[in-house]
């Protein structure tokens, strides 16, 4: 059983609770070295060997991999690089042609918007009759008819923290012979992922959550291994190539999850992310989850009691939400930035949501009360209506 | 008059020549210290506060604006993200909306593989009759004819320096109708580049040859600021959105170049290439130019005087010649790899070419009489011949 939490493999700024770990994860303390040591020897005294005696070229696999067991995946199933948005576009591509005779796209409200709009431009870009169709998250089964090509879901609600039946659903597409897309961004690290076992054909995720990658850390993408290989890439990249040092004039798809690489991985940030795994040695994702659930339910519980005036937006049972709990509140933008300027930081979600990330690497239950103090001093005493908690910044 | 080279400003292992400053730049001295500032103090202090009171949300933009003169951009045009095979299919498919009723592709056969790859990849993928056609360089300007939608070339030939000219082209893309798309990736930081001047409408590159920003550093595209504004994002992801933050179901493209952005910048590889633009600060791109020039000249009199197995590859005008000079040789892998065995570092294309990049950022004239003393050296001894040089390595 894993020892959670983990405080103190994170740097933390001294006094702060931070409930935000689910939009960009804190620094581990193992990161800053590691890079100092990627930078000075490899870049600085390697340079251009560096592609082959410190493996950058092989890492994008390589470190993919290491964070296999977070989100149930083989070996060599998954490839690092971009950005989520790209990936979507890398695997709706792909799910598309696996479909030829379909036109639909099903996806639903709660998904994360740049899905949706990677959807939109693929869509207008290929000007082949494709409809994206997007339902209300609890009648995406029911709308899985034998006219959808791809079902395409985040698996986790960015905002309310509602979690999808990934096993159901997933039979629910294959049984109508569609294809399915998981977008883990709010899964990885966050709660049990059995992508082998559930048998969707692709996934992709982002690294600067719950694993704590750091700002702009790459994507990655998974692909069933017996479809990876059916699929010539839309993104055709020369890392993809079957031999990019060849230098042919000609795209030949590489073998398998190879193909999905795209350019130059971003080697500064693989180191991070590569380092940023150290934290997540020897830990199983249902220690996390069982951890996970607990400071939930116990910020729902204390909140519930002492802070009437929010409501809850995340489902109440705890088998079908996250690692987030979300609450409504009218003035929910000044509350936030009320509660972040006395050093608890979650974030808002318009039009009305709190919402707060629950992460046991580095959080434990007194952090779960100390935000609850705070919250309830800045309720009772209606703090959030003050004219500088009202004014909005750029990224909210 | 820019005082050159600037040593000083770079990490280099003690006795190395590096000539490979047109694969990757070496480590300028100002990127460790910038680094641990943004990971330590930004990230590690500030979390998820860094996007906006570290402006990493404003910097794909405000960053790229900092290179602009490096290649005659005005602010404003050009943004920063992705790899550069990416930012080559944001602009072929772009120039393709803006030219519906033509269907060829023109480039040439020097240009970058990938650039190519991207463009075979989105013709299969959008299904519409495109064709990519590829001629001779010399011959592109004759093959520019009022059916060709899109001329898509690489100015400076990564296998021979040899250089289009770069307003002449797209004059006569212009006036047969077609958009122009230039790759910069061996111009950028190496040759005056005037992309105001020329009125090209696309313009991509990468950041990790010339400017010196790391492996994987972030890719540029620019786009004319009439152009870009007409154009809807292939890539229409939500830090391209009008709104990125109001979560909207519907993707709208934002104002100018920054619909051209896709996903979360990576803001530590961002962080480096600011950092590393410190060393052109006050440089003209004249001064570097000349320097450059000299340098080639230089290396090419010396190795035609001592190292006579080596026929040129590169053009022997300087004028039609970016910043590095090739040269023909049977044995060219193994006679490389001798050479970095001995501190001298180019690197080797097939089938037969041994590259060597002149930075004058970082070199002076006596690298380059080093350079071709362990050159003759090698060729006198015939050293290449020994069977350890000639194991392949994956990336060459």
């Amino acid at each position: 059983m894993t020892n959670l939490p983990r405080k103190d493999l994170f740097e933390m700024p001294e006094g702060l609770i931070y409930l935000d770990g689910n939009s960009l994860g804190p620094l581990p303390k193992s990161v800053p070295a590691k890079l100092a040591q990627v930078v000075n020897d490899e870049w600085g005294q390697h340079l251009i060997r560096g592609w082959n005696v410190d493996d950058w070229m092989g890492q994008p696999v390589s470190i993919a991999d290491r964070m296999g067991h977070l989100i149930g995946a083989a070996p060599g199933t998954c490839v690092l690089g971009d950005t989520l948005s790209l990936k979507v576009h890398q695997a709706l591509s792909a799910a598309l042609v696996l479909r030829p005779g379909r036109k639909t796209v099903l996806s639903d409200t709660g998904n994360f918007p740049t899905d949706l709009y990677m959807a939109q431009g693929l869509i207008r870009q290929l000007d082949q009759g494709h409809e994206l169709k997007t339902v209300a998250p609890e009648e995406v089964a029911d709308h899985i008819t034998e006219d959808v090509a791809v079902v395409m879901l985040t698996h986790v609600d960015y905002r309310t923290g509602r979690m999808h039946d990934m096993a159901a659903i997933t039979e629910r597409a294959h049984a109508a012979g569609a294809v399915m897309i998981w977008d883990l961004a709010h899964s990885a690290g966050a709660v049990p992922v059995d992508l082998e076992g559930c048998r969707a054909e692709f996934a992709v995720g982002c690294t600067y959550k719950y694993i704590n990658a750091g700002p702009g850390s790459p994507a990655f993408i998974y692909v069933r291994p017996d479809v990876s290989g059916e699929v010539f890439p839309a993104l055709s990249g020369w890392l993809g190539h079957e031999a990019p040092f060849a230098f042919d004039p000609d795209y030949r798809p590489g073998p398998g999850i190879e193909r999905f690489r795209v350019g130059t991985p971003p080697v500064l940030q693989v180191a991070a992310l590569d380092a940023a795994l150290d934290a997540w040695d020897g830990v199983e994702m249902e220690d996390i989850r069982r951890a996970s659930v607990a400071l939930c339910e116990q910020f729902i519980a204390e909140v519930e009691a002492r802070v009437p005036a929010l409501t809850l937006a995340s489902p109440r049972d705890a088998s079908q939400r996250g690692s987030q709990v979300s609450f409504h509140f009218e003035h929910g933008y000044a509350a936030m930035q009320a509660l972040i300027a006395r050093n608890v930081i979650g974030d808002f979600r318009a039009p009305d949501i709190m919402r707060f990330g629950f992460t046991p690497l580095y959080l434990g239950p007194e952090d779960v009360t100390g935000a609850v103090d705070i919250l309830a001093k800045v309720m009772d005493g209606k703090l959030w209506d003050r004219p500088e908690y009202h004014a909005r910044s750029r990224v909210t």
